[in-house]
């Protein structure tokens, strides 16, 4: 398989013939059982595996593409498909045939005096498009997330790994044509012209919602060009306030979670404020703990007086997603001034308080205007499978629909379906 | 009270530092007790009430204006704030006090396995702008609105009202201060350049949601620009099905109420799709009745050959929101083809179908796509008071976030709050 180059006209043309075929199969798919979608997705884990081999071969040619395009070696782990992945991808699908399926529950029912019995009940949004980067395995997952919620779904996937996207894609038109299904409920996008993308996020007459995953620049991009309406989290700047009555083991444990075991990940954290009246006897304990770990201190004048080996942090630290082994740190005065640097420098992603005063809590936990916010607990745990959603298709920052991990409920939206006898407005 | 004319640059300016004061009024609205909230709303019904005269001449100011302008009669009409229309706001207001407060409900409590306790919460959106045109009675009711949910809000009228929308603000500026509130909860674009919208749209480190109000060439251009979430409703084009198997008397009397009681109105029916079984019967009752009600009837080529009288519908009719007494009607083979009508030319605002068979009721309210479905009631029910919402910000037939009337909870979002006693993520 090869990366197609066509003009933008003839794009144009089969982005519409894409877009009438994705109406026609979510209307299949939004009636579809229970049963008959997770025999789909069934389907779609056994051709996976059935077809491992062309999807490796496939890879290597991305790999092959990357290394000759000099991708860095980061990005060439994250591209690459191998034995255990294949199998964490099937392994996926088959764990969502085991959660509820999210459609068709009846959220609320109200009768009117006049005798209107309104029931307000879950439906799929319909057609969603999802815009990703290198990982190819987006592919499988955001398939089988938008199946099982009753989604038809647009994918496009990066240039650097369409091979691999259209070997895995090619498995999933071949299950759902084996289980009869329309399998224009899955079209990934052929060819990765930027216009294709300018295009698809125009077709407001046919895509619900658009959810891009990948850097800051690609979604802002999603965002500026988009008319359809957009799910994102452009980053994970997540603060971890230290109070002054703390539990020092805790500070250290939850501090060392939170930086150090992913730090590649958005709910990792980025900064740590710690209260004056504690920060002389804690922050030579963190500093010794962090360098162990390999952690890169960036502090405010104050803490690198108590840490001298610590690098100066700069205004521009305080919002910069490091995605690595660097942490910032800043004393304060209080707990308010906590909350409002959390304001002001965060991400609304996850932002934490560690203390043992409950008042404290309450007040952090309020003001913080953040998705989600922890009291003595690691950020790091937002995250579908961590809040018991069972899968995640994303994380929002965002304040419209989801906000937080998304899970299949909010994959998900909603009619009113209205039960009369002849009523008319008076 | 005038207009005021300046440069793009000090708009832009003056833009950021409303941003600026909404945040800051924002986070103290969050934190108000609904009590206090209340409070705010009678002081402003007050107000309104004490600057009845100031109100009205600023308003006499804008019908001149709208006069010398060659508005229609329609939209001076629109325009026009007496005294009843002042009793009204107030009265709305007053309304707002006695409804339940949405912020700070937990929407669900979940424990997870190793202790953490996630807790969901409502909380307000944040900032709001709310972009909309001709009737200033818009700037205090979705003032009141925005306020009941804790959310601040940045208006933009049109320029055909911006004294009486001036006036009005005056009041709500005023009410704030008397009660120690505030005052840029509620802001209101003094300038009513084009510009000055495109640079709001581009503001979203500051809003958090924008909803447009008004015409359809408006709320695109809206959809266009914005880099913020948007929630809208471009047009509504309701449908009505005719089953075979259906009670006549109801057929007329609701399809007279859906079609003539306010033909204005985004929920008055637009089209009407007759089952050919009863069509014979049927067609020259309905017809005799819309004529006696007024109506310019539509019809495709069966419906004509029925009612000689009726005008020819186009293909264009089956789209368009006429907004007034005229009505396309078109005989169709069976309800699938009713069905596959509405979702092709229907706006996914409110389709009924009208039928003593409870199959058909079911399929139809299943397979038509939306935001709200009606059996045997007029359409005209679509709205957030005959919901029991009590208030309504706007109808949205998009499938994010809110679907059908908004009220006060669709103005709230939530976040998450995890509690924990030092859990860290394996």
């Amino acid at each position: 398989m090869t990366h197609k180059k066509i003009g933008i006209d003839e794009i144009k043309l089969l982005l519409n013939a894409m877009g009438e075929r994705a109406v026609s199969a979510s209307r299949q798919l939004a009636g579809m059982s229970s049963g008959a979608k997770d025999e789909c997705l069934e389907a779609i884990a056994d051709q996976i595996e059935k077809d491992k081999e062309a999807i490796i071969e496939a890879n290597d040619q991305d790999i092959d593409n990357g290394i000759k395009n000099g991708l860095s070696s980061a990005m060439i782990d994250r591209l690459r498909i191998d034995a255990k992945r294949i199998k964490a991808m099937s392994d996926g699908l088959r764990e969502l045939t085991k959660l509820e399926d999210p459609v068709g529950k009846t959220i609320i029912t109200t009768v009117r005096p006049n005798g209107l019995e309104i029931k307000k009940i879950s439906v799929p949004i319909g057609i969603i498009a999802i815009i990703y980067e290198s990982r190819p395995n987006v592919t499988v997952d955001a398939a089988g997330l938008c199946l099982k919620s009753g989604n038809a779904v647009i994918l496009r996937g990066g240039s650097e790994s369409i091979n691999s996207n259209l070997a895995l894609a090619h498995c999933i038109t071949r299950a759902c044509i084996s289980r009869g299904i329309d399998e224009a409920i899955v079209q990934l996008l052929p060819w990765t012209d930027r216009n294709a993308v300018s295009e698809l996020l125009k077709m407001d007459n046919y895509i619900n919602l658009v959810i891009p995953r990948g850097g800051e620049g690609l979604i802002r991009k999603v965002v500026e060009e988009s008319t359809i309406p957009v799910i994102k989290h452009y980053k994970g700047i997540c603060n971890i306030y230290v109070d002054s009555i703390c539990n020092e083991e805790m500070v250290l444990d939850i501090i060392k979670n939170a930086k150090c075991q992913r730090p590649g990940v958005c709910n990792s954290a980025e900064t740590v404020l710690i209260h004056e009246g504690i920060a002389e006897e804690i922050s030579p304990k963190l500093a010794k703990m962090l360098i162990k770990n390999g952690v890169e201190l960036r502090g405010d004048r104050q803490f690198c007086s108590l840490v001298p080996s610590a690098k100066k942090a700069t205004e521009e630290d305080w919002s910069t997603e490091y995605l690595d082994l660097i942490l910032s740190i800043k004393i304060v005065p209080h707990i308010q001034a906590a909350i409002d640097h959390i304001n002001m420098y965060g991400s609304q992603h996850s932002d934490l308080i560690i203390t043992e005063n409950s008042k404290n809590a309450e007040k952090f936990m309020k003001e913080v205007d953040s998705s989600t916010v922890y009291h003595n607990a690691s950020t790091r745990f937002t995250d579908g499978y961590e809040f018991g959603m069972g899968a995640e298709i994303g994380i929002s920052t965002d304040k419209i629909h989801a906000r937080g991990p998304m899970g299949l409920k909010e994959l998900n939206t909603y009619k009113y379906l209205v039960f009369g006898n002849g009523q008319i407005r008076k």
